[in-house]
């Protein structure tokens, strides 16, 4: 992939910078985005209209193989023992990233918002200018996707839907047992044995995933609560699962509610005003809009239908108390917004639509598909059936 | 847990600092440590003697449940969504953080060294005083592990050697191609299915890993290769594993060296000798010495049998080309260091032992184990033969 650089390139003209640095590690998007280069400990990387990486001597050699860069050194290149013996493991590593600016100029550069104060810090004291770049110039050139990026995304969708339906037969073909719960080949259906069984599916696609939301009842009525124990009978069902390839770094993201048995009149209304204001986020979206429009068309719905909203009271704890949804890519939550916020939705951009209603009383439902905005319209490239009942 | 955070107090008092501020997510370990708070988008914890977290309307419910701390508030309470309409996104969301800290009467905080710089820098227009922490207070208090964390790494390493086991019985069962690829039930016995088998042991043992290196002859002689392709016969193969805990955030690490039929002669040589600079990194270990201490005994056992080591030879790109061990707890990569660099190392420290030797003209061979620091010695919680010849 050949990533458009001219913003960064026009942000530093702007604001008249030397250069873009980023030290990091590979879990860290815009560092992966603008190196090519994966490494599980923080390496640096300087943007000067070209790519600079420096590395330690352990991740030289395939540094020097697989980043996108005009030139990689390493710390043995700028005298890093010497430096450390003589001032010391933090300055000299400060005194150490400094030659390497200097190296290429940049007396003056711009860093991400969330550069490591220590290394910024030292960095000035060694005479280097670091300005926090607030905006988050690259994960506004990472929002809006290559072909080759959003054919990751797919194929992650795609490992996403098969691992939710593995789970969802298993709800199917669970039994129902005296006390609610339900059993699952002679042992209780729990949220730890469906989780597991979708992050086994995901892993044999390539797929890593650190929490998946497996939430039942009072549970699911947490948004972020990952849920635990025995499932139940006619109790909403939220499943949250948000992969990685664990090969290109791209993310999934998808939501479905089930409930098996009889869901309660609340839980039905809530499924079906909830597939309403997915609907009518998605009549919103295109090219050329803003998050906030699309957020306002999902809390109009909930608002019409007579249920709290953050936006409308911001200290409700119950009813739809989280934002419409994110953008995602190298990250899970990356910009743009679909919030109160206000940020325009370009073409090629990858967000998440994800509507729903919480409440300890009943539980909680949301539904969640990712999409690509384009001109006009959306492309929707979740393919998988909402059915509340099983 | 009851962590001891005198450490902590001590710090702020040398240094006339009202508090220590961290912003991060669940994945940064001071974090997780000081807050004992789980959340994969970023909060904002204080100490000031006593614990206050900051989080949003979403994880509020769960943060006043969990977190340990003397106080939880949210954005809402600082008027945050009023600040954001007036000042916009970024400078409305430091005012917010700064109006938390006063609260709490926090003029003049520290920070640790990777704490955002656009936060730091957005506080200090706000009048608060951020100094970075470079000695990484919280990172030294957690080196020296409780019991009940020691309990949850040796579980880990348990689950770390099961998986392990798989991985090794594979390898055992295949056989041998023409060509020299091994096969196992039909097919090519690649890096890519031993990590498959690895990885799905973990998650059912509910350890969750992002990489796992099984890496097989010239693979072998990068350290961070991750290996790829079909595994081949007479070449070594190191299987290095580091999971972490889903439940409980800490890591295990281990890796053994494999051969499936004849090791070279080099190969033999250098696990032979491996074994014995490792004996002799146990040798010298034990509460009070530094580290580099023991990663001298390391080098001096191979430069002695004529092995380039980085210690002597800053520029090698063949031989001992990484330090001895590393720190291991909620990080997979924490303090203390095992290296050239001068740390004391203290009773109730976990350490990896990883003496290793590479060359891609012969491939790579690394052991290693992780162990408790002692009074008079150290607790080796890894129990795994080695074996070189399957």
């Amino acid at each position: 992939m050949d990533p458009d650089f001219s913003r960064l390139d026009a942000h530093l003209d702007d604001n008249d910078l030397d250069g873009y640095l980023i030290h990091a590690d590979e879990s860290d998007a815009d560092q992966r985005y603008l190196s090519g280069f994966t490494a599980p400990d923080p390496f640096t990387t300087l943007y000067d209209g070209d790519v600079h990486v420096l590395t330690s001597s352990l991740e030289y050699g395939r540094a020097k193989r697989e980043a996108r860069a005009a030139t990689v050194d390493r710390l043995a290149d700028f005298d890093s023992r010497a430096k450390i013996e003589e001032y010391g493991g933090v300055e000299g590593q400060h005194r150490t990233l400094a030659a390497f600016l200097a190296e290429y100029g940049a007396e003056s550069v711009a860093a991400p918002g969330d550069f490591p104060l220590g290394v910024a810090d030292g960095l000035r004291e060694q005479g280097v200018s670091v300005d926090a770049d607030h905006d988050g110039v690259i994960g506004h050139i990472r929002a809006v996707k290559h072909d080759e990026e959003i054919a990751h995304m797919e194929a992650a969708q795609k490992a996403n839907e098969r691992s939710m339906a593995a789970a969802e037969a298993m709800l199917r073909e669970a039994d129902v047992a005296d006390d609610g719960t339900l059993v699952h080949e002679g042992e209780t259906l729990t949220s730890e044995r469906v989780k597991e069984e979708i992050e086994v599916s995901l892993l044999r696609d390539g797929y890593a995933l650190d929490t998946t939301i497996v939430a039942c009842g009072a549970d699911a009525a947490d948004p972020h609560d990952r849920g635990s124990g025995p499932l139940r009978a006619n109790e909403s069902i939220i499943i949250d699962i948000f992969p990685r390839s664990k090969e290109t770094g791209y993310y999934a993201d998808m939501t479905r509610t089930f409930v098996k048995g009889e869901p309660n009149d609340t839980v039905r209304e809530w499924y079906d005003v909830t597939q309403e204001a997915k609907e009518a986020a998605l009549d919103a979206l295109e090219a050329g809009v803003s998050g906030s429009e699309v957020h306002d068309a999902v809390c109009d719905v909930y608002a019409d239908a007579g249920w709290p909203t953050l936006r409308d009271d911001p200290n409700t704890e119950t009813g739809f108390i989280h934002t419409t949804g994110h953008g995602v890519g190298l990250d899970i939550h990356e910009y743009p917004r679909v919030s109160t916020t206000d940020n325009t939705l370009e073409d090629g951009m990858v967000v998440t639509i994800e509507p729903g209603l919480y409440d300890p009383e009943f539980g909680g439902v949301r539904i969640e598909d990712i999409v690509v905005v384009r001109e006009g319209g959306y492309d929707n490239y979740t393919d998988y059936e909402e059915s509340l009942v099983l």
